[in-house]
């Protein structure tokens, strides 16, 4: 099996960006929510339709198609209309996943404005849009990255048993591939060592309430949003992969 | 006193921006040296004379401009060439600095990158140049506003005794000056804070020795750049503010 594939290293990637998601959030909850922020074409202009922060994450992510980020297996961007590489095409390791074109960016900008925000974040407005929306590339950048690599999961696990997938593939009941792919204990585990990694890193420098209420956001976070949605990466790659 | 000015609130912000940086390095510490992403012209083509590290942080400098980042008088942008501010500008609370241009911008990209960035990472090439110009470009930005905090420290400590510091400045003498500002005592509980910072961070999921590694690093990085930079730009202020 391809070493992208291999259980062991997913899940250390996934380890790892765990603390790149919990620093993000912890510089994101520096500033208040800042709803004018995030609301369509408020700020007018050469805005457009866009809010401020889709904006800042366009204009982002074109740079960053220009060093060639979207050609990457593991990175997917939240707009469609990005220029080419200006680099010239990484030698990647070959890549590991079967074509698809899962996409669940959409749904992650619709729960990080919606929901994560408002529970993330002190309510009001502290002006700071410019700072709140660089914060929010970073957090929604880095979500992005651990939920799309619910498609290596995806991939590593389909490997491992293709005849049982295969069936119920064919099925297309997705409840039963949802069924598949869980692991209760694995998850048991995931939310216990988010709660502890985002009580100790809080807890190193906010007052003790702030520590607990960012802690409980953070498994929230988890449980509401990152692995629904990565196991919603998991089943629609599978549904979709063009084997 | 302006309540910006208050060396209580400075040193809480100072503080606070520990974290910031440390988690920054920690996520550049991820990536190799990568030394072709900082070589001047060595990507050709649209990059010019730039290296890829320079392109980037150039044209983040620019979508920022545009969110009116370096009006606020506590951002300071390593490029002068950026577009006017798109947004309406903040009425800000009163800018309680002296008019002056001091940046030493220049000073810390030399040092990030011919010395921070050898002692943060791995010798080597793992080819991950995106990555790697998007997380310094996170830890320049963070070091930038905490090396230019200086001009705050700076204006505070004047406000506090003006006949004194306008004898020194009125002699020009640097040397003075820095002793002046000095303090030996809150450097070192500076240092040993830090250090342990870095120790607890990493230590959460690095193993030891690479904690430790990067502990010594990030005490090194505050006090061969951080903290010189920031008496450089207090002594800079103090003898370039028009008052």
């Amino acid at each position: 099996m391809n070493d992208q594939l291999l259980l062991k290293n997913i899940r250390n990637a996934l380890i790892r960006l765990e603390e790149t998601i919990i620093f993000s959030l912890l510089e994101r909850s520096q500033f208040k929510q800042n709803q004018p922020a995030y609301a369509p074409g408020a700020l007018g202009g050469v805005f457009g339709t866009e809010s401020l922060v889709e904006y800042m994450l366009h204009e982002t992510e074109k740079i960053h198609a220009g060093m060639r980020r979207y050609s990457s297996p593991d990175e997917h961007p939240f707009f469609t209309d990005l220029p080419a590489p200006l680099l010239q095409p990484l030698r990647y390791t070959e890549n590991p996943l079967a074509e698809n074109s899962v996409n669940v960016n959409g749904e992650l900008l619709q729960a990080y404005t919606g929901t994560l925000i408002p529970a993330l974040c002190a309510p009001g407005d502290d002006a700071q849009y410019g700072s709140t929306a660089v914060c929010d590339v970073a957090c929604l950048q880095a979500m992005s990255k651990r939920i799309h690599y619910g498609k290596f999961v995806a991939e590593s696990k389909y490997q491992g048993a293709p005849e049982r997938y295969d069936t119920l593939i064919a099925t297309g009941d997705r409840q039963a591939l949802d069924a598949e792919i869980t692991d209760k204990a694995v998850e048991k585990a995931l939310f216990q060592r988010v709660a502890n990694k985002a009580a100790s890193y809080s807890g190193m420098f906010l007052e003790t309430h702030l520590a607990e209420a960012f802690q409980t956001t953070v498994t929230d976070i988890y449980r509401d949003i990152i692995v629904p949605l990565t196991k919603r990466v998991e089943v629609d790659y599978l549904l979709a992969a063009k084997r």
